[in-house]
């Protein structure tokens, strides 16, 4: 399996490894981030992506710091600073600065303590999506039958948006790895193409069968009957249940409820927010109008036309027949509202 | 307004000049097809493209063969071929053949009966489109409210896809016209882009507020209540209004019935294919994997990776608030079904 991010132990020479996901899959090209500044351009430039991986970044980022201002001689404050930069290189990723703060608690008692939580930050994630992938690959068995199932997908949920295995992408590896996968659609994900670029460059690297079609297919393939169920990650799940996800993912939510299939929602139960009751509280983020209009640099569109360009959509709950995190399996459709309270426990899980 | 198509009379040099499409919107480019060969070639490579566009080249395709074959010493046999291959030049666009064929009933009476008959076919099909936009534009007005709209729309339906004005967009250039329309989201519509290439250049040149967003953007934009309607263009409309277009069509009608607001089809009558009784019984067009997974001749996938790539999908008649042709508006839900029979005359408007 591919890792987006990891520790390489070489001694003073100690850094962080990123698969460059910008050039996949063209180039399975590796970058050695041996200095912050270095992190912080990865991160900008999306060459590592996806909340979860985004947190072991923040995490390893500190330990980063550590031995560059050890190495440096940078004052306690230059640490701090370099830190901070770490958290806030994408503001809107809240992971990453979530990653940052819970292994910078660390610092007073030195780099190996600050690395083992990094680790740890990593590991945890990694049991999580192993963990989410056998509850969801159970219910699906159970709920559609002990059968090879047919799967459609949307953006990228694999090991390259994880510290390792993936979300909705883990469900996906555990059916295969079970004999019960028998065909993957995966949505191409305009406007960056991470369904063309990353997911099917994960699911031919593991073997599993699998169509790519535009994001416009996606509803017919599901109305045709060419699919079992549905299953997405999720970049923001409210405490009644409503997804925020990729845009696209909704258009899969409201065929699944026609033909009656299920649509399922997978993510680490970190990416849960009780703190945000419903989907309509939640900010969508619009991104620049050229990923729209141009296609490799080059301008499509008549100049002067302008694009609307929304990073996110939100599934109501009530089109999602299951939420899975490594705690449990969420009916939002059977279980009584809020689903998710701030006291961190899954109420109805 | 452009022409897609048009017969340029200059005696024994008259010949068809069409727009470009393939160029567009870079490049406004009129080809002058004097020749049988090059308006095949045309045809083919989609420089003229949409159904209405089609079934005039099918007409000024004979009289071209005519032309040519007086000037070339062509024999009877010979001329039956070229038109013959005009005809076949896309099997699957009825349009085309249908033009050819009406237009070729009057070869025995010679060049300018058939000119005639291409010149009816194109009036008609341009007196068809505005009778629809005028229809479809009170229906609207009546249903949502006499106030400037805002619409979505997918794929191009404009002047460049019939012989003029155009049919869902005719219904978009009505409003505006009546200062009855604010503002159109365009969907990209992938994989070839007629919405970001075409649609938004017809929208650009007749100063039509718009933003052009990607296909997975459409369903999110309806549910969150930006736009007041959606109206697309047909392919073919069934007996019982099930409706034939681009994929991606079907997602913004799932999502209109959610929001409860309207889900407009409109063509003209001679779109609608009575001898099939429902959408099911359409066959689907797959075309070649090449136009998912490559940008400008770039290959974006891993190799080996294969797509699905059906150019259409169908939208149910249930989903359909109105269906607007130039002999009025069907309602699919509060109408007894069929809804149109072989008799050629709609049974319910």
């Amino acid at each position: 399996m591919i890792r987006a991010i990891e520790w390489v132990d070489a001694g003073a020479d100690s850094h962080i490894r990123l698969i460059d996901q910008t050039l996949l899959p063209a180039e399975e090209t590796f970058l050695e981030v041996g200095e912050v500044a270095q992190l912080i351009d990865a991160i900008q430039r999306l060459a590592v992506r996806g909340a979860p991986a985004l947190g072991a970044a923040g995490g390893y980022g500190v330990a980063l710091a550590l031995l560059e201002g050890s190495r440096s001689g940078w004052s306690a404050e230059e640490v701090d600073a370099a830190i901070a930069s770490i958290a806030n290189a994408r503001p809107t990723a809240v992971n990453l600065a979530w990653g940052a703060g819970r292994a910078g608690r660390f610092r007073a008692e030195g780099f190996e303590r600050v690395l083992a939580e990094a680790h740890a930050i990593a590991a945890e994630d990694e049991r999580a999506n192993r963990e989410l992938s056998r509850l969801g690959a159970d219910w699906l068995l159970d709920r559609i039958g002990h059968r090879p199932l047919r799967a459609i997908t949307h953006c990228n949920t694999g090991a390259l948006a994880t510290a390792a295995w993936g979300t909705a992408y883990g469900i996906l590896h555990e059916l295969h790895d079970r004999g019960m996968l028998e065909l993957v659609y995966a949505d191409e994900t305009r406007p960056l193409l991470q369904g063309t670029r990353l997911t099917s460059w994960e699911l031919h690297r593991d073997g599993i069968p699998h169509l790519v079609q535009v994001d416009g297919a996606a509803s017919s393939t599901i109305l045709r009957g060419l699919v079992d169920f549905a299953v997405i990650g999720a970049d923001r799940i409210t405490a009644d249940g409503d997804t925020a996800n990729k845009v696209g993912s909704v258009a899969l939510a409201l065929a699944c409820q026609r033909r009656g299939i299920p649509f399922v929602v997978a993510a680490p139960h970190s990416t849960v927010d009780p703190g945000t009751a419903t989907g309509d509280l939640i900010e969508i983020e619009e991104r620049g109008d050229e990923e729209v209009l141009a296609f490799g640099g080059v301008t499509v569109a008549t100049p002067g036309v302008r694009a609307f360009n929304p990073a996110f959509d939100v599934t109501p709950h009530d089109l999602i027949s299951a939420i899975v995190t490594e705690r449990g399996v969420v009916e939002p459709g059977s279980q009584p509202q809020p689903l998710f309270r701030a006291d961190s426990e899954t109420v109805a899980a």
